[in-house]
């Protein structure tokens, strides 16, 4: 089977008619489908299929006994209306890279594995990467059972109406012991391939983020009765906090996001009590970091202060600089190399990913393909074929450097 | 019974204990404990009660057909977490004056009628005083069968589940034409009284106001890895337009507001594609409205353009100045002043009532009493008792003074 052609099965699965986007949210029908997929596409290529005991997919050429595995995949779940590549194309390209180097007729020295992890975006119980960061022991089980959907559904119960037992779920470090290379190939989430004219890179690391959530709170009032200077209203903070936002990242080179907010109670002719917005930044360095959040929160503190708001700022959750193995990044860019045509830059990337978790733990490398939007987590986000099959064709000749040598 | 003990009997219905504020909405449980409470408070006194084609709540004293009635009354639904006072303060001031009336014992040469009148927040279906609007003729049966809550119910359908026939709906000349006069007491949503010294005070006129919608539309994008410069955020223009919004008001002496936003797809880590916000504006007359309004349109299209945001703004309600009736305003205020302890200021108001919408129908008339937070539609709320029991001596010399004389 083709890249075309296998890519062609997945595009309608959890797509959104009206939308163009991508819901395959985790232990959902378009989940289901998704992984039901998977293990179709494994069983018929005679690899060995399994499931470990956090939902992640595995297709096995070879004993996994025998160490030093070689394992390459993403994941296939989607942000909500996301787009058709982040994550997809790592895990198609993974089965189309074992289909060039059986076409090759290479001779496999070591295990070979192609895995979809579960849960990556997060979308549907609020945490990223759940299934990696459980096998890791980045999640505790208990952690995990209190993550619950927006209709009160826990992850647990998720997991049972998915069939998959829920009391398996824990970290796996066995599993983690029989890997010796991890490699993740992901659509460009930004256009730094596009800017430079290449089609594949390799990352380098992965920039320190976190999100903060702003309370502010004011009075509940009468929006036709309430005089402007008798108002305590958080909305005029809030406004101004995302401006300062904007402000202090492009100062700094890094990103600052509001792109999600909670109002109570929300009503057209109701002055707000509680504008709750939550702030997303990232910065290729920690200090970087550090000095923007910062000043976005005094800003928001003198502004709140002004207005007579309550602010507290809670930092949810936060992910240090993650470098990438250096040995595994310098042995991918020199088997690239080896094709002149192929130039491979080393870029830092601001997403988070299972490589970014799995890297505390094993080595871990990732490759980029070319997105001429730079668009991603919509349904604008893109890679021309062309430019997938040059990242198949990479994806196969790291694959053959590290596991036929 | 008393103010204060019909007051105790009605405060615990449909109060959140979490919020403090109250949740009745429209022909949900809360809202038929109230309405049960209505007609025990209407049986008890010998009242002719009935309930209209469009569901508001009558008790007569005498006999409507002779005309010229003379109607109090007001609303008991909240809007969402709203506070005790708004609407039930006029209703259970309603059935107090009836009392005092009787104590006085005073001889009615008209028919006298007590109303509550349905939905008047439009917490539920989105459009405020559909009960007055239906009888007055203002709101069209087609129009009221196509209102929809947030979970999908239409009007009659909820009408349907509440016991009320929604065919029955539709326009009540014949009841309007029976009426003389129609004065609704409310406590006060601003500081006026509270700044001039005063325990009751009567409407002057309802001030212009609408709602206008914002949508600002970018593009949906990933908050960690797409540069600030590639971004079509409409946060932003969102953000700056929230403050124009603050300075247009402030600057014109009215007010306006954004107290409702919705944001797609509202995730952390998702730059929006949509953010859609609701601006309420009131000014005392017309022009000053337009100003305000069209400097704020101005504003946001100058920041949408700048930052590539294409913006949508559409005017999705307006009511023009209410003048309430001068004779019967001046009548008022010629029996309130007999009372030389009592001084009657008269004030507008930018908020909308169900005497607005009867007020070009019959003559109509408003009373307001003291709250000194200045504070309406929260639980913080308030008017003191002795404040209250104020305004239901005004009410009752009103009361004798239109049906006694």
């Amino acid at each position: 089977m083709t890249f075309h052609s296998m890519w062609a099965e997945l595009l309608p699965v959890g797509r959104d008619s009206a939308s163009g986007g991508y819901r395959r949210y985790a232990w959902t029908a378009a989940d289901a489908d998704c992984r039901a997929w998977f293990e179709e596409q494994a069983v018929s290529r005679g690899l060995a299929y399994e499931v470990d005991r956090n939902g992640n997919q595995w297709a096995w050429l070879g004993d996994p006994a025998a160490g030093d595995a070689v394992v390459t995949g993403s994941h296939l779940d989607s942000v909500p209306d996301g787009g058709a590549f982040d994550g997809p194309l790592g895990v198609v390209s993974s089965f189309a890279a074992l289909d060039e180097l059986r076409a090759r007729q290479v001779t496999f020295t070591k295990p070979l594995a192609l895995v979809n992890f579960g849960d990556e975006e997060g979308a549907r119980f609020g945490l990223a990467c759940v299934g990696s960061r459980l096998t890791a022991g980045r999640l505790t089980v208990e952690q995990a059972h209190r993550l619950t959907d927006g209709d009160g559904i826990t992850l647990p119960q998720a997991m049972e109406a998915a069939g998959h037992d829920p009391d398996a779920i824990g970290p796996d470090p066995e599993r983690l012991a029989r890997i010796g290379a991890f490699v993740e190939l992901h659509v460009e989430q930004g256009r730094a391939l596009d800017l430079s004219g290449d089609r594949v890179g390799i990352a380098s690391a992965i920039w320190p983020h976190g999100r903060w959530r702003f309370d502010f709170r004011g009075e509940a009032n009468h929006a036709g009765t309430t005089r402007l200077v008798d108002r305590r209203d958080p909305m005029l903070s809030y406004a101004e906090t995302v401006l300062a936002a904007r402000r202090e990242a492009a100062l700094a080179g890094a990103v600052a996001t509001f792109g999600k907010i909670s109002v109570e109670p929300n009503g057209v002719n109701a002055v707000p009590s509680l504008v709750r917005g939550w702030l997303d930044s990232r910065a290729e360095d920690q200090a970087t970091l550090d000095t923007v959040v910062g000043g976005i929160e005094k800003a928001a503190r003198e502004y709140a202060a002004a207005h007579g708001i309550d602010l507290d700022v809670v930092r949810e959750s936060f992910t240090p600089v993650v470098e990438f193995d250096h040995a595994l990044r310098d042995e991918l860019a020199r088997v690239l190399g080896r094709d002149t045509d192929l130039k491979v830059p080393v870029l830092g990337t601001g997403a988070g990913h299972d490589a970014g978790i799995l890297s505390g733990r094993i080595p871990t490398a990732m490759l980029f393909v070319r997105n001429p939007t730079g668009v991603s987590h919509s349904p604008a986000e893109f890679a021309a074929e062309d430019d997938c099959v040059a990242g198949v064709h990479a994806l196969a000749d790291v694959l053959e450097g590290l596991a036929c040598t």
